[in-house]
């Protein structure tokens, strides 16, 4: 129900799903087509709801409304020579909880962890796909970062190609490894861990750190002291750190100024085609949207027309502000 | 006060301006900082407003919370191996009239018109000086496009590099060039034209248009049919029939759903290093932040996180719905 156009100006797809359109909008637990329906109730009540009728930990299935994959638009009537195709791909929803009041950073340790092992066992699945070349898992948490549904959950994206942002950093790395002779991010994790500064917190073998040139206010990496390129490389212990490490940034962000912040949170994997390089290394990043207390960042202008983000406080503030944070 | 850092992982600058904090945020005319002070004002009153005292068509000043330019933060303790670099460049304030409530659908023609010479005459004076790189102008209107003080207003950006998204389209433009011997945005012009159907509106050599793949919903390129690269190289008919078109633009944008939209506005011209290569062709570009009457578009994780772009309504449909405005 969606197709890809390739923008001959930036050389870049974008996605055209017009059927999106109609997907429901739901801030309240009412109407929320992610909690379970009632126990005894009618066939209508539990066709709407999408969430399983049982209790669950964690829950994932196809996007009723799917960006990627499904079947495409005709694609008839093209301007000869433009670039367009079925889109491909896949798009998931994943429910982190029946309940339509928690969140990251309130789950159980143990129910967090799971969530983790159905990240990497669906990245695994979806790159079985041929038409899947890179997963993206990720959340927007708070209607301020898009969040159209308000139960707590995650979606993740199984790109019919690599994205520009995923594709120019690995561009990055691969000019680094050739021209050093190591991995870029396990060089720079080794400064900022030495440097200390812009740390936030550390489990187990995980960082989390405000980069040194964020795009986002109050920006933070997760990132893995050993070097390995997706979700399913991690082993058992380093998934419950990362799982401890999750639910402590989520409470963080909370307590930063004493209400749930807005964020998109992305993982960061290598693309399918580079599972062999062993060039990428795997980090979770968190794009909160507020710039202060209540205060929006826009991506306005400078950012969407020309690509240059503004960013109104200094990472080493911001890593000193989230350090600060009682837990 | 502000300085740039380079993000290692993408190789992209971005700008650090924590003093822009304590910009203001005003949404009333009583506390517009943008107004005249009135009449027989007090010394504190006039020196708290940024607008000339008198009668005027169009003031530019240089912004008092800028985001490139002014001093530099001091680099001092940054990590080894780090590139950051005192921000240079410029930030101007452009004010379109003395009245609050007021924009560019509404002011009469001879203003916006005088309002392009402007924006001409700026572009030239800021490549004057060494530090500037690529002019943007723009415009971000309403709040949810980022537009912190609530007065008609845009804004002009003396960038000190080349902005990514500038770099990228002047990249495939020359590959265009090279292979096909001719400007890519002249060829889609005329491929979009004799196609018809996303075009919204002409107005003498200047064509709106929705373009192919767009990123916005409802997003429209004002595209001049002369191959030019920048705003000083038009000609007086252009110049008048821009401001015409400009106007009927925002206009219909307000027709649309009935009510303001707000976007964002960047005028695309040659980095100054391409003046002479003929490569460019200017454009302007709306983005509207709305994707059906008050449901905004956000730029949730696969717009911020991968870089793609969701486009929830099909591009002939925008320019279809664009054209049936009554103006």
């Amino acid at each position: 129900m969606s197709h890809l156009r390739l923008d001959p100006l930036s050389g870049e797809w974008v996605v055209v799903a017009a059927r999106r359109m109609r997907r429901p909008l739901t801030h309240s637990a009412a109407a929320c087509p992610f909690c379970p329906a009632p126990p005894g109730a009618d066939a209508a009540t539990r066709a709407a709801s999408e969430a399983p009728d049982a209790a669950y930990d964690v829950a994932v299935f196809e996007n009723r409304f799917p960006a990627l994959g499904g079947e495409a638009d005709p694609l008839g009537g093209l301007p000869a020579g433009a670039a367009a195709a079925p889109a491909g791909g896949r798009a998931e929803v994943v429910l982190y909880a029946p309940q339509h009041d928690t969140h990251l950073g309130e789950l159980p340790e143990r129910r967090v962890r799971l969530l983790v092992e159905v990240w990497s066992q669906r990245t695994l699945a979806l790159e079985a796909d041929p038409g899947v070349a890179c997963v993206f898992v990720f959340e927007n948490r708070g209607h301020d970062a898009g969040q159209t549904i308000d139960h707590p959950h995650g979606q993740i994206y199984g790109y019919p190609w690599v994205p520009p942002r995923i594709a120019r950093e690995a561009e990055v790395a691969q000019r680094h490894r050739a021209w050093e002779g190591q991995c870029l991010q396990c060089a720079l994790l080794r400064r900022d861990e030495a440097l200390g500064e812009r740390v936030v917190d550390a489990e187990g073998d995980w960082v989390a750190l405000v980069p040194f040139a964020p795009r986002f206010p109050s920006e933070v990496h997760l990132v893995p002291r050993r070097h390995l390129g997706a979700l399913p490389d991690l082993d058992a212990a380093e998934v419950t750190a990362l799982a401890r490490l999750l639910r402590r940034t989520v409470r963080r962000y909370d307590g930063l100024y004493g209400t749930p912040l807005p964020y998109m949170m992305g993982v960061y994997q290598r693309p399918r085609a580079l599972a062999q390089a062993g060039l990428w290394h795997l980090r979770l990043a968190f794009y909160p949207v507020q710039r202060a207390a209540g205060r929006l960042k826009y991506l306005a202008s400078s950012e969407s027309g020309a690509g240059v983000f503004l960013l109104d406080a200094s990472p080493e503030d911001m890593a000193a502000a989230l350090r600060a944070v009682r837990l």
